[in-house]
């Protein structure tokens, strides 16, 4: 059983990837979202509620964790693979491997200001490249323009270009879409850097990671069991996470 | 000793006011900033952070409480005063109350989704005057914007238009700046309803809701100690607090 968390629904963007790489694996997904979001929050407190999240998941049976949020895995992912005895699948390290290996020498990063503020991501591509140019930006607006559905607005295309027109004029070649809510963007980041910039989808590379290993260790998928949980189940993750997945959640209320 | 509490930071508006309407009154004040913002979660969830902000600042020698946070107000305020055996002062009763006092006819009230969607305005409104027209706008990303300090950025104008032409053209003469945050924004609300709409803020009138108890019960306001807590002293709070109040804060951290 894979566990996944994230800090509310923005993770179901890793539950899409997995759905489309592993279909049929077996998965829990929590959503802390009584305590949604993690991405301005400090690393002490990203660590406590991180640690939370994870003991829920070993509870209801997990063997594998994913942690889905960029903040989590930047802020708390080292500390969690220190304390807990199980695989921790974190997006930081798939997405730093796989931007380096197409970057031509400029790599952009953009996340909350909790993932930019801790260089994890600049981190690990100077591990792996050193010579490698990293430019960041934190986009704290991104978030809750995703969550209120405004994709298309005017405003959040100033909003973008405010963010990104400076990665454009530094001149990234590759960009890494540093928190689970921006590949929903994805079609006007693409427009906004230019479209010879490589995107970064840190969904898609802990997935591939997570399912080389499921593979090399040759552990079952599961059988297609799919359970959702929330923190706050009252609140609009289910609207919200059903337009984004687009199908029916049956979601349960997570007692942290 | 009053006690003051708020999802985060933006109850310091009610703070300025406190200095402004009652200078030297002692107060304790807790920013739930770990947990914020409470504007968009449920009804349950939003109960049991402020019994916990609550509990934290009676321990701490609370004699009286002000509920800074409009959603608190909205959906747990009636719920504190039950569950508690001292005087509560939330926003929405003296705001509504002086809002019924300067309508003409039609009151606008903008808010986070948890407090519009609850109706609390709306429900005290028509209690007092059962003719008024009630027009409310949820305006979820107001408050990033603040917090954002993008006061004066297009984005922030059109998307303030978005909100409140609507209102404009339904005809509001009053308008009620149900959020924490929005007085930060007061000079473009104006601008964007027009010149002739009053303007309510439930900061100024809880405040004077509070001098008047402490007046009638003879209470002293004690001699001008300020305590600033908040549960993640590490995140944003001080640098965006010292923005807004002009003055340094001697931060310390609440545990809940």
């Amino acid at each position: 059983m894979i566990g996944i968390f994230d800090s509310g629904v923005g993770g179901l963007t890793v539950v899409k990837e997995l759905r489309r790489q592993l279909p049929g694996a077996s998965f829990i997904y929590l959503g802390d979202n009584a305590r949604t979001p993690y991405g301005n929050r400090s690393q002490d407190i990203i660590q406590k509620y991180s640690s939370d999240d994870v003991e829920f998941l070993i509870g209801k049976g997990a063997k594998v964790i994913v942690v889905a949020c960029n903040t989590a895995s930047a802020l708390a992912g080292e500390y969690l693979k220190q304390k807990y005895d199980l695989p921790i699948f974190e997006v930081i390290t798939p997405a730093a491997a796989a931007a380096s290996q197409v970057a031509i020498g400029h790599v952009g990063v953009i996340g909350t200001r909790g993932t930019i503020n801790s260089n994890a991501y600049g981190r690990q591509l100077q591990g792996l490249r050193p010579e490698l140019l990293i430019s960041s930006q934190a986009c704290p607006l991104l978030v809750p323009l995703v969550e209120e559905n405004l994709f298309n607005r005017a405003e959040t295309k100033m909003i973008l270009r405010s963010y990104l027109h400076p990665l454009k004029l530094k001149g990234v070649d590759t960009l890494i879409l540093g928190c689970t809510h921006y590949p929903l963007l994805k079609k006007h980041i693409q427009i906004k850097v230019g479209g010879q910039v490589k995107l970064i989808d840190p969904a898609e590379e802990v997935i591939k990671s997570l399912g080389e290993y499921l593979l090399a260790t040759k552990q079952n998928f599961g059988d297609g069991v799919a359970e959702f949980y929330a923190t706050d189940p009252d609140s609009r993750f289910k609207e919200i996470g059903e337009v984004w997945l687009q199908e029916e959640i049956d979601l349960q209320r997570a007692t942290l």
